[in-house]
């Protein structure tokens, strides 16, 4: 149901990042580093401005989504993240009819509760075309539409805010649907920019490879992996203890199990 | 129902963006241009800086509106607008039942579909208590919640993009609501800031100064005034031609006659 | 010297954007429009955003830049454009010294302005060196250097923010160096995407088309090649008269000629 | 010399970020929490707050400054902080003649070297002055004056942001001016709202907070007073070791001494 396609991304983004890096230590213009630059020089540049937190350079790879079938909840919380660009469909203007009436019912629930949701988002649907019907205007009607209501969204991020999304998304306390996305659109990015993204994670990934030291840097494949993996860090931000954060973030993931 | 409340702003908001526009031009520093800037030159700067397009001065000035009532349909929209900040009520953490569950109703419904639509809302709030009384978690079972649901929202927007958020949601084609948190947000900053937003309105309105002579400028206050006043623009930037302009922004304020 | 080259951008950007923009109309998905779109359809959606001022679509496509051989003097400016993404050459950790040492002549100086400017900063050169010499670091000596001196910059900015920055760098009021990197910029993205561009300008030309009449709106192209154009604008926003507009416009353009 | 002034802020700031987060969890209005809340309870809020990477909250506080006397080096290297508001003198409006040219001196700079400065600078005002006779205009004459030129800046940024700014400024690793200029508003800010930047500091502090347990959370005082207190960071995001960050961050604020 929820369906997340990365649409359109910059093909060459993690050289373009390299270059951008390596450009700031040095007099020498594009054309040169362009040529010269080899893909083991792209992988460094871009370890180094991860573990070191010299963020910005990620911004010069960009990265297109379409997100289809998500619901209005995990929608409005989605478009919280600012540094981001946005194209919705409206339910003004474009009515969730028929065949495109499809809320989401969360996994979570158990069959009987999953029965009684589904009963309500038909109530729902009658009672919003019923208004349609009367002649209520669409922006009007939908205000009886259930905050699970479909609806379909363009995202554009660039990979630095992409780290950002995904240390707060991937989170286990995270909201599980919006959830489920962040892990949808790590998997994208990671087929086509695989070293850009080897350190995303949730931020208890993150904050531990800030003060670890650098030649034991850890990656979520490590925590998928390696079960003797210890973090240094005492609690997550959010204030799992330092036994619980691996569990926590394999928890989290399982999120996909249930939807798919 | 719907509840605008300017909760805090920056005091000295217009003398701060005079001075700091004057600065741009003087060597000299703030505490100068602080004990001699008189009040009418305050107001000369503020002009100067709008009509001629000189924004980012107005940045300086900060307001905090507390938006209470307002459904999670306005909420959406709201949050849209990037340079701003935002702290939303949690459906999460904060359950609307019993007197905190009062959703909105679009005050155009005629009587027959008012009271449809709160039998509708009724019945989607007893799916919801069900829900909650068989275990749900909060997160999910306010997925059958409608879209019409109250939230209250804390937003702090500086006097730039107040501008930029009264040229887009005081239009008649913005959604009733917003459009009518938009006024309501603008008869606040007024009593406060006067001359500041003077200038304030729909597109029509500044994109009117925008190519009008200076002397000749216009203001939301003469379109309610003066039915003489005359457009130059052929059309405004929703399409609407050069006659009916004035009347689409009348038009567009009675949405507040409606929900008061 | 200045060199603007488009190194990256969003291949398909046009069609990233009309999709985009139709998505928000439609119940569709991404790969229905993908297949169907066709290019006319791509210019008409990209249009009708332009022209009614519906600019969060052009946030889709992104470009990114190198700029080589500009002044401190340009970068500066360039770097308060906050919606972009920037990484400079750094003079803490890049010496320009020898013949990366090639600070920026103000093309309008004749020619015995030319040899002082030049003698002037061989001056700066050598008191720069000295101190390095004398075991100043870096970071400190590079005080001495002329704002004139050369930096490079790699800048990624997206559709709309360059229609932004067009509108206010394009304009003759602009400083010579950083309008003739706009110019520069404005060849590189038509080249690849003349569609979305074509409707770019300075503000005299996007005031202008916010308040005509669709089918009569004007591009920067009409400007040099129709010289029976008229405005509906008494002024542009930086206050010339609307005979002037035009000539300005020309005027503005000219600095190519000077620097190349 | 350089000169840090807070002119305008928030008054009631650290109120407004605790009921704003307390509003987020809760179903009541802003003025319940405005009348019901104690100070105590808002230091609690702020603490949990920061400790728990709920920044957004931040935002509500805003804080503007007068920064003058700082040199062009500093000022670009400011502007950089795209989460914030600028107006900046103009050189090409306003001249930096007679007492108005007081270009900085970096305080490291021995005695001789010091003067070596103060000639360099010299001979680059004459020059400047030079180009004004010979008819060169404002914006191209300055092309000769020196990086080290004194701007006066103003500049409005919130909590959150300043917050960021601190982490990366405060640091050692930043250049000396900006550094001094970072440590300045910090004083400036916590004279006004103690309890909001209580948990300010470099990143090694921030970052440190992130992942020890919340009761023993540290601040920038404990670094100055305590000097048992010990990192669990194994390094900080620059690389300095456990063992080195506290005596770094003294030698950070170091700068302080040597331009005052």
């Amino acid at each position: 149901m929820i369906c997340v396609k990365l649409v359109s991304y910059t093909n060459d983004g993690e050289k373009v990042i390299a270059i951008a890096a390596k450009m700031s230590r040095s007099r020498k213009g594009w054309d040169y580093h362009e040529k010269e630059m080899s893909n083991d020089e792209v992988e460094i540049w871009i370890k180094d401005a991860i573990l070191h937190g010299y963020w910005s350079v990620l911004e010069h790879s960009v990265y297109t989504f379409s997100i289809e079938g998500i619901s209005r909840v995990a929608s409005h919380q989605l478009v919280r993240h600012r540094i981001a660009s946005y194209t919705q469909m409206s339910h003004r203007f474009a009515k969730p009819v028929d065949d495109y009436y499809k809320p989401i019912v969360p996994p979570s629930a158990k069959k009987r509760d999953r029965e009684f949701i589904e009963k309500a988002y038909k109530e729902a649907y009658d009672n919003y075309f019923n208004l349609l019907q009367s002649g209520v205007p669409e922006e009007d009607a939908r205000y009886v539409l259930p905050n699970g209501v479909n609806t379909n969204i363009v995202v554009t991020m660039n990979a630095r805010e992409l780290y950002n999304f995904f240390a707060l998304r991937l989170c286990s306390r995270a909201q599980w649907e919006i959830r489920a996305i962040a892990w949808m659109m790590l998997e994208e990015v990671k087929k086509v920019h695989p070293h850009l993204f080897k350190y995303a994670g949730p931020n208890c990934i993150i904050h531990e490879n800030f003060i670890r030291n650098e030649n034991e840097s850890i990656t979520l494949e490590d925590i998928f992996k390696d079960y003797k993996l210890e973090f240094i860090s005492q609690r997550c931000i959010e204030g799992v203890l330092r036994d619980g954060i691996k569990k926590c973030v394999i928890n989290s993931r399982s999120v996909l199990d249930n939807i798919k």
